[in-house]
């Protein structure tokens, strides 16, 4: 089965999700076009509000289809959020614009485009046995706080829950189909406090200067190496990134000293383990510390269904993809605690810039392999 | 000799000086008093002015008596400028006001009250031998590059030179006479930068941050131990005052990071050779290193000079001086290169602060004991 010109093209379907405006966190409008392109799919639809500003109100569509007929559960999972767009945009970045062989627009990438392809190949596959959900959020660019995972909350109550599921973040480097990611690393920020007592330079008895402690703190920190890499994975790393006292006076001993981390870890460790072995360093200094887990790190080990999606990618572009674990986080790190995980879609050059594009091309093959992977899933 | 009631006193002479409002750095009306006290004593007074804004105009006054009678030359030297009031006294700052045994006004004790008893103490001696100097500058609480350095070049131009020098500084502590100071430790501020790339947390490999290297410079430092002290001085103490990165993002690696020291070292360094050594370890990470030597140690090792000052203390006042080399930088730094320093006066208690005030019998004791330095060193 491949894509033919009697049914919805994803260049016509992206360009209607573009003309949507949804700088995160979005609502409204761009989930109606959804809705309105899956209902006649034959797909069952539920949209939810979820959260107050500045983090809210953020919108979240689940959609099923339940064939009746036995087999697996896919599920495609995105945002129709996207980033503000900024300024001195060629064309109006909300006003989809065909310019040769491009479609320019807010979220062209990132990921309305992808978003338009998962739409565009399921009309293309009208019989497909077993069950297709769509979780598609407004909240991906933002916090998230109220996008994904309250999807995931709503999927539990509702009993949906898929065998596999590709997310269709641009993962693409320089052509379509080069890169897949099959994980992503966790992240953590660390925040350090050392109390001292301020006083003079020429009285320092009379002081009790944090910067030596914190000096300690951190040299213990840049000493750990907490691996060496996987076969998946670079090596996880502790960068720090700050180090505030700010102290203008030359002749004064401080009363306090802060720095900051963000580790980017593999699956060899939690964020919540990572947390207390910096703890223990800090309170030893006599210092505080106050963390923030971004998220988990995640491995959909390569398999059948990273496979399945290679040979669906190199069928109908002759590429073999490139499995990685690379780059900063996506929604992938809430969906892999459902089931395996894996992303796929456009290229990503030019996602949150400037006269953001995809090439019609691009879409045209991303249907065609999204098709693909239907079809493998479900069919055989 | 001692002091009479037919000489001028010196509250009179404190409460003039009081009376011509002379922020740092000064010029005009207290060096027109401070002159008309001069002359009838017997001094050519020398004037002149050094500088512009911000630093400047600074005024100076070097005044000298030679008696043509053979004898050492002693110099008493000081400064008329005073640092900012500040508000909410209880009396105008300006306006010398004796309430109960205590006269208040800017400068009291630091150190218009002094130097008003160098004047009350040459009143009351008028027939000694040997030459006497008044070294006064307009600038010692500011930055101090116009005032006594630019006296003592005039100094050398007029082949002005004493064999020995009292700096009239609010030296004693809790009671008049408890603390002599022979000596001062060096300070030099030091400005460390190391400059890397910046680049984002995901791809640590693209950029190259600072802080490790500042960190391994800063714990080189802190690992230093100059010395253990000496018979006279403290041991001299390197303090890590400020880092500073200013990095608001949680993923960004930054591109600079920066740090300062302040060292106060005792008479086994020099300020130059202290930069080299830090200077040493900041290149060894690439860094670069800024510094500012404010002034060298020095140390007028007891012996005759500090044991004649002390004699005469303890006849006036019945107190044995502690020599201390303790607390911050003055003149005497300066005026170390040219002969034998110590430096006495009146108690700090209030100086630099709200209500600085004297007691009139510390400024009748005060007066005695440098009368009786004058006849001790001039006379016998
Ligand atoms: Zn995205
Ligand atoms: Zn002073």
């Amino acid at each position: 089965m491949s894509t033919t010109s009697t049914v919805p093209a994803a260049l016509a379907l992206a360009s209607r999700l573009i003309a949507c405006p949804s700088v995160t966190p979005a609502t409204g409008a761009v989930f109606t076009a959804m809705e309105e392109m899956l209902t006649p799919l034959g797909f069952t639809v539920e949209r939810f509000v979820c959260g107050e500003a500045p983090d809210g109100p953020v919108e979240n569509l689940l959609a099923v289809r339940d064939s009746g007929a036995p087999g697996p559960h896919f599920a495609f999972a995105g945002h129709l959020d996207v980033v503000p767009p900024g300024n001195n945009w060629t064309s109006d970045p909300f006003t989809p614009e065909l310019r040769g062989d491009l479609l320019y627009g807010r979220g062209a990438v990132d990921m309305k485009g992808s978003i338009a392809c998962f739409v565009a190949a399921l009309a293309a596959a009208p019989g497909l046995p077993g069950t297709v959900s769509l979780i598609i959020t407004g909240d991906e660019e933002g916090p998230a706080v109220h996008g994904t995972v309250a999807l995931m909350e709503r999927m539990a109550e509702r009993g949906v829950k898929p065998d596999l599921c590709l997310v269709g973040e641009p993962t693409s480097v320089n052509r379509l189909g080069d890169m897949v990611k099959i994980g992503r690393r966790g992240s953590v920020n660390m925040w350090i406090t050392v109390n001292g007592m301020q006083g003079h330079v020429a009285y320092p008895h009379l002081a009790d200067n944090p910067i030596p402690r914190l000096l300690r703190i951190l040299t213990a920190i840049e000493a750990i190496e907490l691996d060496a890499g996987t076969d998946w994975f670079q090596p996880s790393n502790i960068e720090i990134t700050d180090i505030t006292v700010g102290n203008p006076a030359t002749n004064v001993i401080p009363a306090q000293a802060t720095a900051r981390l963000s580790i980017r870890f593999n699956d060899q460790h939690s964020g919540a383990g990572l947390v207390e072995r910096i703890r223990a360093l800090v309170e030893a200094e006599g210092g505080v510390l106050e963390a923030k887990i971004s998220g988990e790190a995640f491995l959909t080990a390569p398999g059948t269904f990273s496979t399945l999606i290679s040979n669906a990618i190199q069928t109908v572009t002759g590429i073999a993809p490139e499995l990685s674990t690379t780059g900063g986080t996506s929604d992938a790190r809430f969906l892999s605690k459902l089931c395996p995980v894996v992303e796929f879609g456009l290229t990503n050059a030019t996602m949150h810039k400037l006269d953001e594009a995809v090439a019609v091309q691009d879409l045209e093959q991303l249907t065609a392999i999204y098709g693909d992977i239907l079809e493998r899933v479900l069919a055989n």
